[in-house]
């Protein structure tokens, strides 16, 4: 590197830190509202983490960034730069001109709007009352239709939605997989609903105290490879993971003493999203890379262990006694078999996030397909509760009773997250494509789980995966460890293959 | 006020906020790194802390921030404002020219050689070898001479350093105190030594489960009125309050399962620091008025609730039975009494932190006088072992047997903290002077304790001390409560009168 170079790339590398650090900052405000923060040091900590976010924001989209950006834009100075720093300055573009390009004032509005709006929904879900937020809801809708249009209509203006989750994910790529998922798990689903087989489960009746699950949670965690020097479990209502830098990314779960599953999987999903995180190479610390590199992808890691590992039977076959030994009156006679049919017991539902590991997609697939219908096709957002139920009585042979359990379930739309829900299945075909791959080249994988020697596949999933965090894209990462695109069959084979085992189907 | 004042008036509180939200988000940083923060984390950690706190800091001595004050510095502008709001300005100026008075590469090498001399001391007290840390604090202690030639010396050299952390408190006001209390304090050690009655302390060698700890300080501080709601109890090894704002007050402290004491009375201690600040006006947040406002009277409400309220007969006889509750067996037999008497046992000790109620002002004065002289009377630091050991000997009775249990026991002078120690007996003195009013307005003060009434107290505290924050002196404080400056004697009668009672002793 010249001199010249050298010294504006320093200057770059340092303004990327130094927005890194109000990240991290940000980061930690937000964990400690959720895990425990005093009720009544929230309003000012509102103004802290207002005043970072607007600090981070201006150094973010300065005009001292848009010269550098400007600068290794320069064919003659990309050129001279490694392959993973030309990647951290088409991130950090690719962030600066999605805040550029919108207008201060609408941006403002557009804020204040969704922030206005999730309080709404969450009165309008409490009440099923959709006209009250409707409103809203429609104002969102337009303002997003006109900020495509600031950003630029990629092939559809939903192109560009699906795009800042799932880069260089399109239409006509989701269109195809998920016809091809519908056509596959659709008959699955009624096969499975016309079986007779059902699981007995009593023992999911019992009590289970506190202080056992969470025992089995830390256990687990371990067990997988959750480093606790990089990271920590607390308990929140709602679990979740945050990474605020390779070297400490925490993750909570909640305990339902009525619901012994619940605890168990939330731990290995979100353990799942923080072993991406923790294993994310320590170089790319302090910039945009050091994270997922898609939501997609992310989501494929938390499923990966959730359901490719935690739900298998040759897990329950490891630490099923494990679990007994924290509940040894509760599960008394009860076989790790009969626990793995608990835990894969399929059954069509109204509500998303209570959904089995099938019916799931096509909860997703009909997000999905309002969604681009709201932006491709101009449906009046008067329509949705209509179109709704429509698609859930398609899909799943189920009608919400009210918008409550229908249109109105989930928090995303209230706060312009639309192109998000994709993201799920994406991370459930992933995980899937990703397992076919790794039996392939690790053909005792069923016998690792089975000994509880969890290691060597986070190892594998490290070195294909892990260690990028976003130097990679979505598409490069599924190319690079299975040898070819997105592959809706191996979600496809692999529920089959699980479900005319337990179900006894024949398909 | 005037059209031009106000739009100055709300640019300097707007900055003020700002850094003051800076403050917070530090504030959460250094918390979570001592409740739990994943050690793999820590060095991002320090990156992050350092550069919000360079960002505070250039906002705080910007030229900017100059500005505002010299135009509120001016006699008309000065007048137009209520005096909190002069009293917040005044308090601004006192930082800022406590840093811009410092030539900004000796404040740099000043804050190495510290940060060096902190890690060379931790060396030094686990050998006890004074001579390889000497180094450092003879450069501590003649860069502290220099920088007192910039701030400007009042008086003498030494009070300017008292003056920053206890504003207005002067050599010749302490000289006169600490002479008095010695003479008080010293004989009243020495009758003590030679009485021949001692507390029976059997049930101290009992080990007493954390939980049923955490259960009784949890209550305690409740029973105080410490507002969980604006505040939280977690544990650390080394106790301590930490106020984010008035609504987000945090103590921890340290359970020994072989020490029924510590934990009860640390959480009294730090309890007192935070029924300060959580019940700080909460107009105050946000600005530097939001806090105590000095060292002294700080510690005088962590000492009044440990000390005046915990270790007082009428708070066990009221309390005894709950913490017999949760150690049925440890304590069975014992009687209020008796565990007043032990948690009031007076013993000379080498160590400050180790040490009761009436000696601790023993130790604070020795290294009052020490301090002086480093200051005020060149004395060479090398001769500190020599000095320190005499002075014990002198005043306590006691030699210490090496230089880790002598001069090299506290951390304070590692990191330049000179003029600190003080605080502590002041925050004695405070203490025993405002409960002598106290007494005198509320003359139940022994009833409402033996009824477990405290909250009156609580209240009492916040309408004369609490409620002013930082926007009152700490002689204004003392002054406005007691009618009187301060007085060491109503700390000598309070310790006379409770020893003769327990020590049967004639002075």
């Amino acid at each position: 590197m010249e001199q010249q170079l050298q010294e504006k790339w320093n200057g770059f590398r340092e303004l990327v830190s130094k927005i890194g650090s109000y990240n991290e900052a940000i980061g930690l405000m937000y964990w400690d509202l959720r895990t425990g923060a005093p009720r009544k040091g929230a309003e000012t900590r509102a103004e802290t983490i207002g005043l970072l976010s607007t600090e981070a924001f201006k150094l973010q989209t300065s005009d001292e960034m848009g010269t550098y950006l400007d600068f290794f834009a320069q064919e003659d100075h990309a050129a001279q730069l490694e392959d993973v720093d030309r990647r951290l300055v088409a991130t950090v573009k690719q962030e600066y001109d999605q805040s550029r390009k919108i207008p201060e004032s609408e941006f403002k509005a557009y804020t204040i709007l969704t922030s206005k709006s999730e309080t709404k929904w969450e009165d309008a879900k409490e009440s099923g009352d959709f006209d009250s937020f409707e409103p809203f809801l429609t104002e969102i809708v337009a303002t997003l239709r006109k900020f495509v249009g600031y950003w630029g209509a990629k092939d559809t203006p939903y192109d560009t939605l699906l795009d800042m989750y799932e880069p260089d994910m399109t239409v006509e790529r989701l269109d195809a997989v998920f016809e091809r998922l519908k056509q596959r798990l659709v008959p699955l689903a009624e096969a499975i609903a016309a079986s007779d087989i059902r699981p007995e489960l009593p023992f999911l009746e019992q009590v289970y105290p506190k202080e056992g699950q969470k025992a089995f949670s830390h256990f687990i965690l371990k067990e997988m490879g959750y480093d606790f020097d990089a990271g920590r479990l607390d308990e929140t209502v709602h679990p979740f993971a945050t990474g605020l830098n390779p070297g400490d990314v925490r993750i909570t779960t909640a305990y339902h003493e009525r619901d012994v599953l619940s605890a168990a999987f939330s731990s290995l999903h979100e353990g799942g999203h923080a072993l991406y995180e923790q294993n994310i190479d320590p170089k790319l610390t302090g910039t945009p890379l050091a994270q997922g590199t898609s939501m997609g992808i992310h989501e494929s890691q938390s499923r990966f262990w959730e359901n490719m590992v935690g739900r298998s039977l040759p897990f329950w076959q490891r630490y099923f006694g494990d679990l007994q030994r924290q509940f040894p009156e509760q599960l008394a006679g009860v076989t790790a078999e009969q626990f793995h049919f608990a835990a894969n017991r399929v059954e069509s539902s109204l509500i998303r996030i209570e959904a089995d590991e099938l019916t799931y997609n096509l909860h997703i697939i009909i997000r999905y397909e309002i969604e681009k219908m709201l932006f491709n096709e101009d449906l009046d957002v008067k329509k949705l509760p209509e179109v709704w139920n429509a698609k859930y009585e398609s899909y799943l042979g189920i009608t919400p009773p009210d918008n409550a359990a229908g249109v109105l379930q989930d928090v995303h739309w209230s706060g312009g997250a639309f192109g998000y829900f994709a993201s799920y299945s994406l991370g459930n075909m992933y995980a899937a494509q990703i397992m076919h791959t790794l039996r392939k080249e690790m053909d005792n994988f069923d016998e690792l789980i089975e000994q509880g020697n969890l290691l060597p596949i986070k190892q594998w999933l490290t070195d294909k995966i892990y260690r990028f965090g976003k130097s990679k894209k979505p598409s490069e990462i599924i190319f690079d460890v299975t040898g070819e695109e997105l592959n809706p069959d191996y979600l496809a084979d692999y529920l089959e293959h699980k479900y005319t085992s337990l179900y006894n189907l024949k398909l």
